[in-house]
């Protein structure tokens, strides 16, 4: 499919990519810049196949796909040695979690560069190629972005199905709004409650951490994601997350009141609901419906 | 250990109670109460020694141990016969998640009878005696309320541990604001987040429910916990609900400025701060640690 695939950034995607590409031969060669000597050390285990790029200079001439997975906030950096060197029939594509601030990012590219976003919508609460996944891309959804180029659209469209992924093309401004709802509000609520939580325990002087078990541990997996990925995201899609927030308080005073005037079949109403959405989830298969009892 | 149990309320809670004190052989037989014609036909099946009661009259007189599981608001309904049957050697205990207004409940029970409170930090998003699991205490923290009658108390405690909880024992007003803050705000949150996510689609007529994958999914799940059970644990925590929430409000009106003028260290402070609470909630053996990329 491809000849050399360069790898910019190789944390938990970047591996993850590197792995699956590497099971799936989806290239001859597989060149890494990774700028972690720590990183670079799990990463030489990986496969002997493996080049490591120390500069992005005259040997990018040779790459025809560049996959971006460090944070969003370092893309910049590599711009301007990905014009002066990258071919005009290479490809770049990309796994931001936001894409309306990339498309402004764009314009700092060469118009001889083709840009294919993508977003792969999985991960974890754990960071770096030490949890590289080979199949953390299968039967999960990626989002492609709409590209004039269709051709070179295509060929990121395949690349991401020979990871295993689902393919569903939008235009970024959906992208953004979808997820700022179903990704982005989620971890940051998670964030929040743990912020809370902490709070409280200093103010009380009580040990809540033992307890968690009773649902605040299922949410300090989520708050325990990388710190500088986040960041960027709740940065770059700063409207649609304030949207999002100001929905979310406008609900929550609304369960406030519901609960200091216990009034019971407003509340109820609103639980039952839940389940309804729940039961969606399932049937769209994003979980599954076995119970759970706590992990072990 | 006892003679006689009667468990009173036979969904998830009760239903893995009475699994696992057959099991364990905590009793010689093992009485069920409870009105739902389909969860006894379940229960039936579980083993040929449960028997049913259908009225709660003078049969009450050779029961040692009555555990209440119903939801809490149905706990008043079984007093008036518990007064005018129970033995006074016999020990009521229920599993409420509440406990301060259990404390004002108990005034209406006969003074020659002890009530022994506990609340097993276990459940599961699912209801009923479908999903009755013998395992789902082993290992599980369950709360103890300190009581004047230490004797019975101890009893209490002993029936807990062979169905293998590790026991604390806790003054009511402790174990309400703890778990306000540990299971009681995450349940509202994520159903404020359900909420949150049906509004959003419903105003924008996206479908987010396919793209739930990656957070709102994990909050669904705990969104789909018994609403009665919920509703009476909100309405009965009132006031530290209403003191989680304010707290809970001015951290995400503060996140929400982090996010709005973009404070970089203000926020990436916050982020890297819940992963050393996340660290803690392992430590503690809350949860494990093993990375989680989505169930399957």
């Amino acid at each position: 499919m491809f000849n050399n695939i360069l790898i910019i950034g190789c944390g938990l995607i970047g591996s993850s990519i590197l792995k699956a590409s590497i099971q799936k031969k989806i290239s001859k060669n597989f060149f890494v810049f990774e700028k972690s000597k720590k990183y670079r050390s799990i990463i030489k285990k990986f496969n002997k196949k493996i080049k490591f790029l120390t500069r992005l200079d005259k040997n990018l001439k040779q790459i025809d796909l560049v996959i971006l997975s460090t944070p969003m906030s370092e893309y910049p950096k590599f711009f301007s040695s990905l014009n002066k060197n990258l071919n005009h029939n290479s490809i770049i594509t990309d796994v931001g979690s936001t894409k309306k601030n990339l498309i402004s990012l764009r314009k700092k590219l060469s118009k001889n560069l083709d840009w294919v976003m993508s977003h792969p919508i999985s991960g974890s609460e754990v960071s770096g190629p030490k949890y590289g996944n080979a199949n953390l891309f299968k039967n999960k959804w990626c989002i492609i972005i709409k590209d004039k180029n269709v051709l070179k659209q295509k060929k990121v469209e395949r690349f991401w199905k020979s990871l295993g992924s689902k393919i569903i093309i939008m235009n970024p401004d959906d992208h953004d709004k979808i997820f700022s709802v179903t990704s982005h509000l989620p971890h940051l609520i998670a964030y929040n409650l743990i912020k809370t939580a902490q709070d409280f325990q200093k103010k009380k002087n009580k040990n809540l951490i033992k307890f968690s078990a009773g649902g605040l541990r299922d949410f300090s997996r989520i708050a325990a994601s990388n710190e500088i990925m986040w960041r960027d995201i709740f940065f770059e899609n700063k409207t649609n997350m304030i949207e999002a927030i100001n929905l979310f308080m406008k609900n929550l005073k609304d369960f406030k009141k519901n609960i200091s005037k216990k009034e019971n079949s407003k509340i109820i109403k609103k639980l039952i609901n839940s389940k309804v959405v729940r039961k969606q989830i399932i049937s769209q298969k994003q979980d599954i419906s076995k119970p759970d009892f706590g992990r072990e």
